[in-house]
């Protein structure tokens, strides 16, 4: 194969510097919010947690520290450059379509994984969007919608006793320079890597891994993450 | 918690010993088939390798050495223990339903990918049936099916000069037996773990997961595979 007539292939470990960018978090005060926002500040990242009640989110940032501070959901949408969606799937749509313009021009990182639960254990939900990723760059054209951070344990990351967390987070999306943004900031929690996982059309299936995931924590009585190998 | 009213937990790490069984590989002429073929049969499993045509499969067997032997793929399932099925989507119901009798009883693994592919890569399919493995189990009742070896490389698998495939197996099943079985066959393979991760009805998104992989191997030049973490 020669090369020489298409432009070098850009290193996919080349990540560009994301330190500077305020992270908001909503539903920040929910186990995967609170964990995430907490991750985040320790490693030095911005973070705005995003409540329903402005007052519950000061108490959440306040028992996070590293500077973390508590707005409403839309101040926080407002005040961030990247924004997590770590609200449940229940009134998922509701919320984001309320904020389409506190989020426009944003980097949104979905990570909501649409999950039934009954007596065999957990199952996927088959979001009418294909999943919630899906339905969140329906309801946010003008924002940057990517999807992350879905198999992460949250009892590990609120566990302040675990240094690091040695799992990679899977990065769908459908533009290379928000995926980069989203891989870099994944990266900068230790253990982690941010992996380029594909387009958002793919992004059902990894949400609704998190069942299988589950299912591993029942039977290894663990907190199950995956790591991609060969790379 | 009190344990004693609680029967002893099994280790999640037991595994029944399954070096006797014959595992035959349905489809064992195509590149994932003929990998999981080869990779078993050099760890000391009897395999029969099945086809559409006998003198194919009987190629294949002879080229993968170890013992395999060839066979069209009614006279593989009746020959064995444990069946693969390894073939392509398409034609997948129609090869299960002609072989329901003799693959009664028999422990069947599904490894079936249903994907789809246009200019933008591969997206994951939505069988009527939920996945391929529950149509597997849906067309065979009297055998006992489960779900396996979605997300082992071909291209490593068939290359003779990697010894070891550093990777986790997921398995689904209904029945702890089974499961067990399956996953004490995967660790069979050097490198390799059979970790348990659900029921069939959460088969879906591992046999789609297929489809990020592949996004992930075309960014990454790589072979990827997954681990689970923390157990």
């Amino acid at each position: 194969m020669t090369t020489s007539e298409k432009p070098p292939v850009k290193d996919p470990w080349e990540l560009p510097d994301v330190s500077g960018l305020v992270v908001g978090v909503l539903g920040g005060t929910g186990p995967q919010g609170r964990g995430l926002a907490a991750r985040l500040a320790a490693a030095g990242q911005r973070v705005v947690i995003g409540s329903r009640a402005a007052e519950r989110a000061a108490a959440a940032a306040e028992e996070i520290g590293h500077g973390a501070v508590g707005a409403d959901n839309a101040e926080c949408a407002r005040r961030s450059d990247a924004v997590i969606v770590a609200v449940p799937w229940e009134g998922h749509g509701e919320l984001l379509a309320a904020l389409r313009e506190e989020l426009a021009g944003k980097l949104v990182i979905n990570c909501v994984n649409p999950l039934g639960f009954d007596k065999r254990g957990a199952y996927a939900l088959k979001p009418a969007d294909g999943s919630a990723a899906e339905q969140a760059a329906a309801l946010l054209p003008e924002s940057r919608v990517t999807a992350a951070f879905h198999h992460i344990s949250a009892v590990l990351m609120l566990d302040g006793g675990v240094g690091e967390i040695p799992t990679d987070v899977l990065v769908l999306g459908e533009k290379r320079a928000d995926t980069d943004a989203v891989q870099a900031l994944a990266a900068r929690i230790p253990g982690m890597r941010g992996v380029f996982a594909g387009r958002l059309r793919n992004a059902h299936q990894v949400e609704a891994l998190v069942a299988n995931l589950i299912s591993v924590n029942r039977r290894y009585k663990a907190h199950a993450g995956l790591r991609v190998t060969d790379i």
